[in-house]
């Protein structure tokens, strides 16, 4: 657990190796193919008679409904409002597990790698990976993530890895 | 331009190199603000004041929702629905210009590779460049995805690639 609040928590504040616990969320049906009708309105998705008759076997969440409840946890729980500066990209995002309603999702990152900018000595990159598990402790998505957060001292580090 | 209709589509009509065009659409800063709220409510995504005085000069929609919009327009115009069977993962997605409200996004892809399953040969693997401009031509996103799509012909192509 990270003793900084996360609203006063800065890039010197993400040490490679450490874990943050992000929570967890219920996916409602509802909230299944309400996402599902405005961004991905496949039928195993959005239609729970049809989806009984997919490969599926039942209806299941879109993957990008996963990733947009998964991003909601980071937000109110990894990204410190006082640092986020955003995303330059994601990798290896696996879609493992279906996710069906009811579903309780849980969330955490490990600290893969962090690296302050060179150019910008203000500010660093923190490469975690994110892993999503339901309420059996199955493990249904995973991704690594980058984030550029700004330092709470701005002069650059004297040691260590640094970002060009 | 593929002469498939959409709904008729199968694996085998989804040839390494070739180019399908997935149409565009618009960004309202309203669906902006409303997928951020419920999503990733990060201030230079929910606030026009505070993203104005943010890094990025002004409201920008988060990248997941262009995500989501691009998914739609890939649901409409280049995933069958009589043979899309999802996804299992993404590689290398990366935002690469702000998205700013007013934003038209035009959505392409690149066939880069296909394979029959060797053990499921009802299907098959496409792995397609997904590209997203701007109304001035700029790239502002782009991701690698995999998609698994039913064959048309249920018996095993006898050459070529073949998905273990």
């Amino acid at each position: 657990v990270n003793p900084v609040p996360l609203d006063q928590r800065y890039f010197e504040d993400y040490a490679s190796g450490s874990i943050f616990e992000c929570g967890s969320i219920c996916v409602e049906e509802s909230a299944i193919i309400a996402f599902a009708r405005l961004y991905d309105p496949q039928d195993f998705h959005t239609d729970p008679a049809a989806a009984a008759r997919s490969v599926y076997g039942g209806l299941i969440a879109s993957g990008w409904h996963t990733v947009a409840l998964t991003m909601r946890l980071l937000v109110a729980n990894y990204l410190s409002s006082a640092a986020s500066l955003g995303s330059p990209g994601i990798d290896e995002l696996r879609w493992i597990r279906p996710v069906r309603p009811a579903d309780t999702l849980r969330v955490r990152v490990t600290i893969l790698e962090t690296k302050r900018s060179r150019s910008k000595p203000d500010r660093g990159m923190v490469r975690g990976l994110i892993e999503v598990s339901n309420q059996n402790g199955e493990l249904v998505m995973s991704l690594k993530a980058i984030n550029l957060l700004r330092c709470r001292d701005p002069a650059p580090a004297s040691t260590g890895a640094e970002l060009a």
